[in-house]
């Protein structure tokens, strides 16, 4: 068995954001790695292949406690397998999805979430000519019965893909209801609520990343 | 005028994709900055304001030059038309959209890509009920139109958001069209070419880093 000492939670010090996102690209290195039958591998090999900083990837990992053997490197089973730990990637969340337009829609039947153990397990649209349909067995509800679903369903996650006029009411409903974790997909300046963390996703930064490097290449 | 010393494009090192990532953020911020009216603000406000480490703002901005000014900080305003410039945004690219469905029109209506300067100008499904039809006065054309298209248009980027089964052939015949920058949403391993910067967005990466902060809450 690899020896690998995860530190104590309580001691675990703020973590930047970016650090969680490449925890999360980390794992999915590792699940290339595992696949191409790869068994250990160093900071070094790990940054070079994927183009990381390996001084990063070690301050990154080191938040968590000391995963790397000497001589070694990291087992990449085990590390994967803490780092899913510690990503919360080791069990099942239930969703709550809010708006099925195109987004909602395309969201609902993105394969990526059920794999990670990410499952929408209540759909919410107040469009009438939704009400009381279901897709793939999870029935359509309005938003007023979001408070009574949250506790039946103990919907932890909520999925925000409603339009941007309705987004701050769908939130402000979501952390009444206890909903302590949302991802809005919604433009804007949304506010969560003490102790709730809440993550807006920008599509346009996606694109950016690419027309930075058209605009150095055209420079 | 403030004075900012951009740095010689050629001598611009590799630059690391969370760098580029964190420009983009550094942008919306002292977008929000100009909105509440501040004039400037130094590296340790913004880091503080934004819960960002002061000391990688200032790394991340010296790949790009010396945009400090000593005892004043960072014009809000220069810098953020700095960023813009570096990151591409100070001009329009025409985007082809390849794949109508749920996804891809909820693309074509994100008011995101439109605001920083991305405009969707080719629209491409093979879907026969699809063919003939126009969205917002763009035609959607098949595939096979895609080379005159790319031509006549003047195609710089593109977004894929086919089902996973087709995405590596619609990249392939972008590739071939000369198209440099492409987008992915397709789940899967998508190889691009040379000189052609792929980017695979991982909607879960959202969503784990949520988790993340409820499971480390649930320890």
């Amino acid at each position: 068995m690899p020896r690998m000492t995860p530190r104590s939670p309580f001691k675990i010090p703020k973590i930047p954001e970016m650090t969680v996102r490449r925890l999360s690209v980390y794992t999915r290195c590792l699940q290339q790695l595992e696949e191409d039958g790869v068994k250990t591998v160093s900071s070094q090999e790990l940054a070079e292949r994927f183009n990381f900083n390996s001084a990063q990837v070690r301050k990154d990992l080191a938040y968590f406690g000391e995963f790397g053997v000497r001589g070694i490197g990291y087992y990449v089973a085990g590390l994967k397998a803490e780092l899913q730990k510690i990503l919360g990637l080791d069990r099942e969340w239930q969703v709550a999805l809010v708006g099925l337009g195109n987004l909602g829609s395309a969201l609902l039947h993105y394969k990526g979430f059920a794999r990670q153990g990410f499952r929408i397990s209540a759909i919410f649209d107040d469009d009438p000519a939704k009400a009381g349909k279901s897709v793939d067995g999870v029935a359509i509800l309005p938003l007023r019965e979001l408070p009574r679903e949250a506790k039946a369903k103990n919907l932890q996650l909520a999925i925000v893909a409603v339009p941007a006029e309705s987004a701050q009411a769908v939130t402000t409903a979501l952390v009444a209801a206890g909903i302590k974790a949302i991802l809005n997909f919604a433009p804007g300046r949304i506010r969560g609520g003490k102790d709730v963390r809440l993550k807006n996703v920008d599509l346009s930064i996606e694109l950016e990343s690419l027309s930075f490097y058209l605009a150095q290449g055209h420079r």
